[in-house]
């Protein structure tokens, strides 16, 4: 213990300095999602590679993917009988606009009433940065890390991780570990969280077609089937009254909580009731199968959502046509043991099944992605909690989310990972104008990084993975 | 008969005069759908009433409504043995959309291959125009026309004449007629048609709102309402498989037709075969309730179909949202004796049986019409259906159509007229990209104007109205 606290010594010591660094990585614009910015992207992963290499991690190197490169770098000499983490965050940012929201610049980091505002702040450069500094902080005090790590760094988080299954199939070998630490996200402001699972997802495009151009409604309607009319007769087919997905098969893996996960469900519900009141979210009443609890609904059980319809004219006044095309965006939210793949299989199946000789039918799986679950009785989650509540008072809730953060489900199937949620993002305006990180929670962070290091290799001496 | 000739020589002469004062009017963007152009619209209405002075017809003004104006003008010289004959047509046309199929402008009316392209050249500045150059012939050469006649030229036909009830209730005296004289519509090439049957029509749209603002379908999915379900749901319920409107009491009023209408429709279906080829349409194979002929089905069944649906996120990728709102647009074709008033109320009773306490559901009637049909056996479809004879070298056929003209059904039902179909629009595209015009039956329209004013004249001095 006297070793953490040298450490955490040293990091608040040299809290200024660091804080002009992270300003220095917050300057370089690395927008994922705009080919403009392709170049600044890459100078931000070769930023972080000198910082890397400076700060004593080995192995560094900016691997090429078809899309924007992963940063990896690592520190391997903690021995065999401790375990090594692989810890994820992403270095590349959402755009910025409407820029003229924006008080100062997004690039251009700047404090204001102990606020630290800039893109990427919280998403997801304070990920990054927060363990550099902390694995700076030790080797430049203990000389040494007390666990292994892996470091990866992805530049395309924001754009939905398209090179990402290529990437991890590719380097299995360079990226085995025992733990996985995910480091993007955060928590509010007087309540430190642990975002414990993660539904998975599958995204569906559905087009029909039906006469090659738009037809006169009085000429022939009547005589050619309107593709609308499919469109609805699908949409209006994917629940039943009380809300339940009727693509047939599609509940079959899904894992029932246990009675320690509803309670868990019910708690995090009464605590955040307020978030979920129709009030706060502006509809007359909330909805679903009434049966189980909200945090229930939207974490353990899949959900489906038309996010968006289209098809014929939608402007002001009428427009007397049959329109020669409609079709729909679809997307699932998955859950235990649900394969995506799998899934999306099935509904596309159930889709097909309306097909009718009139109208031309095609559905396109768009993309996939697991679920990720932490064990909660294991060994890496006890260090993360006590390394919270050690620098924040008091301990973390463990919170399931109804989100996707399809590359961790990824890398747990693939890796065979346990998976750590250790985000240090507290903040406010996620993909908006005026994105900020609490200045105060960016030390805290650090110190939160050096003692899950700590905790973990006295946990992992005493117990191993603990599951 | 020796006068006719002197007015059709003189209107051949001129023959490219009116053409270029025919672009004139097309160059006016008159979209009476969009309120942006409501200006337009205007200045159409005033390029008519000053063209119809300077040929020397009367009483010529702009008649404002509570929308877009209607432009009047008569000549009422020939005395009261001769028939008075209300003549009809829109000078409002569609929206463009999509404007970047069009090979050249809209509102640039362009001739290649004897075809003369721009919004409006068939529905239906064509009907407005033809009329003005053949009285014009007439004046110009006879110096008076054989019957009395008076112009109503609409602006708001392709938004379904919202002002057209209270503009003919309060404008008995002035349209008082004998003959009503619609000039929408047309011919295919070789074929010269009458359309003695229009159907009725009610447009509705329909609004569901769910949350105040777009909500993230991770966090969100599975306990709020997404709209788009509810519409697809409703638009769903629509149809059954053989695509009978499943609104209850829709086809109570419904005329079946007599066995000679039905031989009548079976042989125009025989005869334009041809057009109902689900290749000419593009569609891999028609629809609609089988035991009817095709022909019954679009003109003596009424039809139902959402000609825009809109929710959401529409453009490339995926976006992961409950969108707040979702709604669409629904018009449905009426026949004898359907009072489409009532219909509509029907449509919005069956549609409000969706409401769900977890969403808002609005549903708004934006405008209804009156079915209309023709006496076949009349002094008045005598004079017209000689005059095509006449000018085309063949007899029209007698067809139903299942378009809808509801100001026509509405004056014929409150003015107590006989309807005669005259459409000279002889083209195709008609609210669709690249709309033109056969250059031939440009020419060939006024001529068949010409020969049914004096027509009629001499069919009414032998018998009246014939009836």
């Amino acid at each position: 213990m006297d070793q953490v606290k040298i450490v955490v010594k040293y990091a608040h010591q040299h809290h200024d300095q660091f804080l002009a660094e992270f300003k220095e990585l917050l300057r370089i614009p690395s927008i994922s999602t705009d080919p403009a910015y392709a170049e600044q992207v890459g100078q931000a992963a070769d930023w972080l590679v000198d910082e890397m290499k400076r700060i004593g991690l080995q192995n560094c190197q900016v691997i090429p993917t078809t899309g924007h490169p992963v940063v990896y770098g690592d520190w391997l000499q903690a021995g065999p009988e401790q375990p090594t983490v692989l810890i994820y965050a992403h270095y590349d940012v959402q755009p910025v606009d409407p820029l003229e929201d924006w008080v100062t610049g997004p690039f251009e980091p700047t404090v204001r009433d102990d606020k630290l505002f800039a893109r990427g702040s919280i998403d997801d450069k304070v990920g990054v940065f927060t363990h550099l500094k902390a694995i700076e902080s030790v080797l430049q005090t203990v000389g040494q890390l007390p666990i292994n790590v892996k470091l990866i760094f992805e530049g395309e988080e924001e754009i939905g991780s398209p090179s990402a299954e290529a990437f991890i199939q590719e380097h299995q070998a360079l990226l085995a570990a025992d733990v996985l630490v995910l480091s993007d996200g955060g928590s509010p402001k007087d309540q430190p969280l642990m975002t414990t699972s993660i539904r998975g997802m599958a995204a569906l495009e559905v087009e029909v077609t039906g006469p090659e151009r738009d037809l006169h409604s009085g000429a022939y309607g009547g005589v050619v089937h309107n593709p609308v009319h499919l469109v609805g007769k699908i949409i209006g087919a994917l629940h039943d009254e009380a809300g339940r997905i009727q693509v047939p098969r599609l509940y079959d893996d899904v894992l029932p909580l246990t009675p320690q996960e509803q309670q868990a469900a019910l708690e995090q519900q009464q605590k955040h009731a307020q978030g979920y009141e129709p009030s706060f979210i502006g509809v007359p009443q909330l909805w679903g199968q009434p049966e189980e609890a909200l945090v229930e609904r939207f974490s353990a059980q899949p959900s489906c959502d038309v996010n968006g319809v289209y098809g014929g004219y939608s402007g002001p006044g009428t427009k007397t046509i049959i329109p020669s095309q409609a079709g729909f965006k679809l997307t699932l939210r998955l859950v235990a043991n649900q394969d995506p793949k799998d899934v999306a299989a099935k509904v596309v199946k159930f889709i097909e099944g309306f097909a009718v000789p009139t109208l031309d039918l095609k559905v396109e799986v768009k993309g996939t992605g697991w679920f990720a679950q932490s064990a909660l009785d294991s060994a890496a989650i006890r260090a993360a909690a006590q390394a919270i509540e050690t620098t924040w008072g008091q301990p973390p809730a463990m919170v399931r989310n109804g989100g996707s953060v399809p590359i961790i489900g990824l890398m747990q199937r693939v890796l065979n990972l346990q998976y750590v949620p250790l985000g240090f993002g507290d903040g406010k305006n996620v993909h908006a104008p005026n994105e900020y990180l609490h200045l105060s929670h960016f030390g805290r962070g650090i110190d939160t990084a050096i003692h899950f290091y700590f905790n973990l290799a006295e946990q992992w001496k005493e117990e191993g993975p603990g599951l």
